[in-house]
């Protein structure tokens, strides 16, 4: 199955915090900087690799299981601050889902990627 | 409920970067880079907020707006990155819950946060 | 002396990638990302800490040092972007010191850090 | 003149600062913060450009004027952070430079960026 219970990993991360005392860190300013630091970590995976070697089918597989950790703490994170926050995190995904079609619709962002904001640039 | 289909949202996200003609960006190695420059807009939210100001009984409602708007990029580019690196993201985050736990065991690591490689500094 | 010389350090840096064939890694976005993975490291050493326990006066000497390592090792990189993609980053730097005092007048931005595009927010 | 005055700078931010009572924002947790969200910016411009399309050559004039100005306003909170540290960061900076030199000595790093610390993986 490849749905992930929120609930349960939340529930998990409050039950660890709580028992090393970690509440007193877990705002979620901090949890911001941990977050991004996770994804400080992840670039460090890709940063001297081409495009071509970070690929599925080039990757070493050093690279692939060191990148799936940096996911997994990264979504780790996300969880964490959603729950701190009171945010539900999946309606937020599928919100976001639909703003970006329509802030990319296929007309206007067939063939390029450049920001919405930047649209107008020659 | 609460359990995020993956597979759903993967597939969503497939079918927006191809309508797009996208795929020619989204190596890995760009998807990190989009992934961490997300991490950053959750920062600027939060940099001049004190701790206590960045929690739930005290966030202003438009930068708890903007947060959820953050998550969900950052939740978008995991789910696509590890479909990209046929990382099963569920799997990943189980297995960095249990090596967590083995990392920061209760007695070394009740209220403190030390990294674990850390932990013989003075 | 306080002031640091750009070209004898992006001298030093460009001798140092050819010694070692680097330069085939050092395109101007892989540079970035770099700089990216270092301003990474640099927010884990604050991320559990206080606002107060990060100031001079408190922080940890060990910590102090590694600080000092990243944001040395920013520098580095900041410096060898520039080289590469040809930006006098003192010139950069004095225009971006006169935008920010247009951007955030004393009248509007005294007691508050808003960001100056968000400052019409109630 | 390409050598830059840091001192200069840094009495320019803290006037700056202190015109608009920004003191109480600037912990180097808050700093550090900031600079990460400028790196994150940074990488924004680059991250669906190809390496050939981000170098000096290639790239365009306006994503080079927006690096500028993301370099400089990095360039700006190192300062800004390495003046609330008490830190020298022309001193750091050279000392990380000769600390390079030994962690990367030509004989071990000719050819590959490994990080000195996964060289002994297959």
């Amino acid at each position: 199955m490849l749905s992930m219970d929120h609930n349960f990993i939340q529930e998990k991360l409050r039950v660890f915090a709580q028992e090393r005392n970690w509440d007193q860190f877990h705002s979620p300013k901090n949890l911001a900087m941990a977050l991004a630091g996770e994804a400080g970590e992840l670039l460090e995976i890709f940063q001297w690799l081409t495009e071509d070697e970070s690929k599925k089918e080039n990757i070493k597989a050093k690279d692939k299981q060191l990148a799936a950790e940096e996911l997994a703490d990264i979504q780790l994170y996300l969880l964490r601050i959603a729950d701190k926050l009171d945010i539900n995190l999946e309606e937020a995904t599928f919100a976001k889902l639909e703003k970006n079609a329509e802030k990319y619709p296929i007309s206007l962002a067939k063939d390029n990627a450049i920001k919405y904001n930047r649209r107008d640039e020659r």
